[in-house]
């Protein structure tokens, strides 16, 4: 019998924020893998930490962080056809995803080598973007508003039309781009509407008005912003 | 003491779908609070009632389904007011929300009249958009691509521009829009590539390529498409 693979999103940190599916499928799991920063640290694997049966097998891998795609790529295909070799042996593999596996999600890469010849259950997460919202105390959409999604490494003249032209927006990624990204904002007069959010659910957490948010941004943090007039009210 | 206000995502309708936060809330509460159509049936409390404590106390709020907002809002006037004097009590309020209670969700109406008096948090929860597309095997969105959400009432002409505009799009809120959505999935040539998934994770479920979708749907269905060439291989 071939083992079933498991892309489970894990929530945006916080482990409190992991389904109660997420949780049940770590706990039980014979093998899980995950991916990792070359040279160690997993984000993925720190949120899922405590649930982990001791006796499990971890697969990791390494995946850096390059613009490039091809060095990604290569550690996807050697992830892959360890798993692959896993599945082949008849174990499960639950794959420790950050955030909602299809949503920007690290699993889609293994879901696109691996889907066609093993069964797989892709389990959702709470995003980022709900839990930015969440902590921000903002709403996101309403009624019948349209939300648009956004990552930061976009140019700045795309960022720039796609935000005036959104009614609520939510800006992914910032990392690096922080300066570009904010300087939009202010062109546009959004600043002391938007609302960043930095680390959401960890310690180090910041969440303030964009117009007050540090200069340099982490990877894991974001602009929000709902121009609309209170249509919750 | 003044109780503290809980606004907490259920997830798009498997209790599985809940996260851990979600069930430890309502498992303690001594006050929830939920809408529920007029006449009786709450979607969200259905969710949900396996964990409700059976001598909480339930406050239930009819929100009339109406396009005009008076109805509604009257009945979220009375809901807060409620659940305003259940805090005044010293009680803590968990309100349950389906799905992520700041995406299109019900909470956000009674955040809006009790947040400036109350102590609030708000738990997010995994998004129908994120449940549908895992169901579906499809990727939302990867690396640097947009994401629309739109909801089907917007006019037509508007959902066909902004659909021939995006590069992912999610369209919630189907129900009666059906045949008009469909109609310029159709015309921008898209039905093949976008999938139907109605009444996600729930018994009756259906997830179809568009283009063998039924020709009704239920509010609780999506369309999702990916127009990339697969940007996660």
């Amino acid at each position: 019998m071939t083992g079933r693979l498991y892309g489970v999103g894990l929530g945006p940190g916080d482990p409190d924020l992991m389904t109660l599916r997420a949780a049940r499928l770590i706990q039980g799991a014979q093998v899980v893998a995950y991916p990792a920063l070359a040279g160690g640290q997993s984000f993925a694997r720190s949120i899922a930490a405590d649930l982990i049966p001791a006796n499990a097998r971890e697969i990791v891998m390494d995946v850096p962080m390059t613009v490039e795609r091809g060095p990604a790529q290569a550690a996807y295909d050697t992830g892959a056809a360890e798993i692959a070799t896993a599945l082949d042996q008849g174990h499960d593999v639950v794959c420790l995803c950050e955030g909602d596996p299809f949503f920007y999600g690290s699993f889609m890469y293994l879901f696109a080598r691996l889907a066609d010849r093993y069964e797989v259950e892709v389990v959702p997460g709470v995003t980022s973007v709900s839990a930015c919202a969440a902590r921000a105390g903002r709403p996101l959409v309403a009624r019948n508003e349209r939300l648009t999604v956004l990552p930061g490494p976009l140019p700045e003249a795309e960022l720039r039309d796609r935000i005036d032209g959104a009614e609520a927006v939510a800006i992914m990624k910032i990392g690096r781009h922080m300066s570009k990204i904010r300087g939009v904002f202010d062109e546009l007069g959004l600043s002391d509407k938007a609302s960043y959010v930095a680390r959401v659910g960890l310690e180090d957490e910041v969440v303030c008005p964009l117009s007050e948010a540090p200069e340099t941004a982490p990877y894991f943090s974001m602009i929000l912003l709902n121009k609309g007039d209170d249509p919750w009210l």
